[in-house]
């Protein structure tokens, strides 16, 4: 965990940042109840370790787009069909996260009169990470579910045409004494922010991550950042990219497509720019006693979960995890020692406060 | 299409061999309904292309360990737990087909009240392909989800212990004009059966597919057979194994320890021979109606994939596919062609025939 924090990182406390994170939302128009979901979600992706998804993006995909008239400070968001077990709703064009975690906890309370539900936002923006949603459900002993789509950054098998976002989709299940449950995975082989990463070092991507416009596929990062992403299990079928492919689309139709949204073609493109409103996001979720006594399958659970824990490992590894585990440590190490803000973030943050007039002292000390 | 139609196939009529299965099963001691129900199954697989999942599998995975005793022919099956909304059936150790399609139709049932529904199956066998269940979903303008545990094959991510089937999972969903969305997969990125398929060809297997019994990735047949099959997205975590790893443990949650089934360590390896009664299935139904208008949505399913099929191919592609379309390509073709058999699996049913003193005449004339 502890390689993280280096000195390219400074240290932020968790309440003082998701203070911070909620005036400068504020100050762009937001409510102060929607702003703090805003930040408690930035929040808990960066104590997970999902730095991309935390508050690197405060200022790039939230208050920029708020400022600039591209999304809604104060949507009208409204119920447009519901039942006991669905509900879909259409989030105005406002920032994803408040009405995606509203919809979720309006869906575990119909889950919890009805046993399952099941949901769907659209007229959204990106929303954070989609294993927090699918995480409210953990308290309820029920098993949770949440998917978006997103923009364009992947060509389906045997295509070369930008028509996939990374599509990710989120399981929660509960356990007793160890962590939950928690697999969220793009179904792109890797993010596009990858691709950047390797471009700015110079290093040869690994097969199975990209195309180039043209549709062969490329290992040069510079290349690839004019191409498109693979899909999970890469290039072509031998593979299992078609897998991979079929996750994504599968996504973009239970979020674009049921919700009555944006879908394929009309989700934006990169270099589109933000287009206000065109993501969609999908939710379920379902009591576990409509199965068993929920403590009966916690325990079991535990014996699950422990079984790969505990397997062999292969030559050089020390430990196998299951899904959610390292982010649940990071977690609980980041709740200890800070949450860690990278410089560059650091120092737009900053800059950030500055421009708007906000207090800028959150600094671990 | 028409690639399968080799000298190494015979044709067979649909009916034919439908009713040639149902016999065969009857006189394993199948109620002529259940035996029904499995050759429906396994002729859809076979009419599907997916060779592996139909009559070739008649005497080793049913009529064998029906006559042995480790199947029970005419099971109890019990409905261990029910509401509104889920249905939890114990499969009593008989054929996974029967109680998994009449699991599926009650869980359709629950959502046409309902509008959602959750299931699973226990102490079952092995029951054919995922999507066929999750099909059945199609007529009612809903979406379903299919899913099983299955024998040992693969390792976890960073691992080397045998812990995971290849866990398919199905997802249907129905369109207009265009074929219905229907993804099946394994959550390895290949099925054991390519590997047998490599060692007899002594070809040599791809980069993400297999490990050795100590845990290095082999690309030797032969070496892999002795070791563990990857999860979808590969060896390590670079091209995505951890995401693979987390679907075919999902699976196992879903099933096995949802259900309190077997799970984990206590499902087969394939060196155990069959273990009665271990396989678990789990299914899951909505409906469009609780989001969208049913036919504004299959409208804009028929949109969503269409955008797809029409983007730009990559080079040497002449199609790009959605998933389910190959199948019921496939489906047509056989139907009005006749359905092929191997001749090996032909041959071998002509001697089940025999020992059995079941007619042996559905050839295609």
């Amino acid at each position: 965990m502890a390689d993280v924090i280096t000195s390219e990182y400074r240290l932020a406390t968790e309440t003082g940042l998701k203070s911070f994170v909620q005036t400068v939302l504020e100050k762009a128009g937001v409510t102060a109840e929607d702003a703090g979901i805003v930040a408690e979600v930035l929040v808990a992706a960066d104590l997970r370790g999902v730095e991309s998804h935390g508050v690197a993006r405060l200022e790039s995909y939230y208050v920029s787009r708020l400022r600039n008239g591209q999304m809604v400070p104060k949507p009208d968001v409204q119920t447009v069909r519901e039942t006991a077990t669905s509900l879909l709703v259409d989030a105005g064009n406002g920032l994803g996260h408040p009405t995606a975690k509203r919809t979720m906890e309006r869906l575990l309370d119909k889950a919890g009169q009805s046993g399952a539900a099941f949901g769907a936002v659209r007229s959204s923006n990106h929303f954070g990470i989609a294993g927090y949603y699918a995480m409210l459900a953990l308290d309820h002993d029920m098993i949770g579910i949440a998917s978006t789509n997103s923009t364009r950054f992947g060509a389906p098998t045997f295509g070369r045409d930008i028509l996939l976002g990374t599509n990710p989709l989120a399981f929660a299940i509960p356990a007793q004494n160890e962590p939950a449950f928690v697999l969220d995975f793009a179904t792109t082989t890797v993010p596009k922010g990858k691709l950047e990463v390797y471009a700015r070092k110079e290093k040869q991507l690994n097969p199975g991550w990209a195309i180039d416009a043209n549709g062969h596929e490329t290992l040069d990062p510079q290349v690839a950042l004019h191409g498109a992403l693979l899909p999970l299990g890469g290039f072509g079928v031998d593979n299992g990219g078609h897998k991979g492919y079929g996750l994504g689309l599968l996504v973009d139709i239970l979020c674009g497509v049921l919700s009555g949204g944006a879908f394929g073609d009309e989700l934006p493109l990169p270099t589109d720019g933000p287009l206000p409103g065109k993501i969609s996001h999908f939710f379920a979720a379902f009591k576990i006693d409509g199965f068993r006594d929920p403590a009966a399958f916690k325990r079991d659970m535990d014996v699950e979960l422990r079984a790969f824990k505990d397997s062999a490992k292969a030559p050089g590894q020390e430990r196998i995890y299951v899904a959610g585990e390292i982010e649940y440590e990071k977690t609980l190490y980041n709740r200890e020692h800070g949450v860690p803000v990278h410089v560059k973030v650091w120092n737009g943050l900053e800059k950030l406060a500055g421009e708007l007039g906000v207090p800028f002292d959150f600094e671990q000390r």
